[in-house]
């Protein structure tokens, strides 16, 4: 692990709170409105989309994609599936795509990924596009050094020009690279390529819909409970 | 100008004093080794064989070439030209080739980027790669969003792609960037392609070899003598 010189996030679900955040955001638009949503089931529903939205662009089925266009074209199903689709104008809809631009992260992620910024090159290599991570990134105070974006990468994880083209863009060998994430796929695709690989254990980011993911199920480098726990293993 | 999302800053001469930068380590390294040299012009050498060794690439004479390796080749040559090459090993060559990664900003620019990070996603646009821009700007406080390098839009500015790969890597249109240069034919590609622009002055970049961009030859959008002018023109 002496050679590793970046570390590569996974964001959604890894470094932010995707549902906690979209949940907050909802109940508060439905209170404002006078409607009745289980704001925790709409985030849900919503994330349930992102996997098939991708894997459609990954199988070669769909063009690339950029992921507000899947995070939107999904919302307009689910307000539809909740029976409040007339409530929501164009404009609002629009506005609701960018709560991904806007999620917070976990409480360990800020002070964690701090400590790993003094020794490493630190970025997200998510699945989100530039400007989405960018803008997230500003408005939680998320110390990113670079973006790994879809965008930059023109591809979706867990395809693997997702992981080469960021090796590439890096300029480093993918033994030179470690990626961090709360999905044992992830990882494993990752490591296949040639990249050093440490799970961070997330077992409510899905809440009553996580199904998988409670534990590292492969033989990642590190292992452990939230990102400070890299910083002590690589002895930041 | 209301439609700009981003702004990207050239790097080079622009956002940091690489001549200044350059010479004080020189000047350092002659000291402490009890040799003669003319720290500044050794800088000014050395720059002066990026311009050739990127156009190299750009004109397909090579194919794409690290910048570091670019930055090594020359100071091979121009050690041997200052009669000094006998006095830097491998190893020694190795570590000034990363003084390129550990440029001083120009003063106005940490505090002129910080104004326009408060209401724009910002970044470079370099021919600087990934690891060089963020290594620079983690040791210098300088507030990027994100890094557009020439290792990920994998081309040397002016030619065409690094623009335009560029904006797709943010997935905005060319007119939804502005680009921020101290160089007028950087500024005039960047406008050929429907970028929004800025010129900086900076005439005092090269010293005694200066031979242009003592002022904006072309019709740019702002013509600032700082940083901050740009803050000021935009509103921040």
């Amino acid at each position: 692990m002496d050679q590793v010189r970046a570390l590569v996030f996974d964001t959604f679900g890894t470094v932010v709170d995707w549902r906690g955040s979209v949940a907050r955001r909802m109940a508060r638009v439905a209170r404002a409105k006078g409607i009745e949503v289980d704001a925790d089931a709409f985030a849900r529903a919503w994330r349930a989309g992102y996997r098939p939205g991708l894997e459609r662009v990954t199988s070669g089925e769909r063009p690339f994609t950029p992921i507000d266009v899947i995070h939107r074209e999904r919302l307009d199903e689910i307000l539809e599936q909740f029976g409040i689709s007339g409530h929501f104008g164009e404009a609002e809809r629009a506005k609701m795509t960018l709560w991904w631009h806007q999620l917070d992260p976990w409480p360990d992620s800020v002070p964690g990924l701090r400590r790993l910024g003094t020794r490493y090159l630190i970025g997200p290599l998510s699945n989100g596009s530039t400007v989405l991570l960018a803008s997230m990134a500003k408005r939680a105070g998320i110390p990113w050094d670079f973006i790994m974006s879809s965008s930059i990468v023109r591809a979706y994880k867990r395809h693997p020009d997702a992981y080469l083209n960021c090796c590439r863009a890096l300029e480093l060998e993918p033994r030179e690279v470690m990626m961090c994430a709360a999905h044992n796929d992830d990882l494993e695709a990752a490591q296949s390529h040639g990249l050093r690989t440490a799970y961070i254990n997330r077992p409510y980011e899905y809440g009553a819909d996580q199904a998988k993911d409670f534990e590292a199920t492969g033989s990642f480098d590190i292992v452990t409970d939230e990102i400070g726990g890299i910083a002590d293993a690589l002895g930041c």
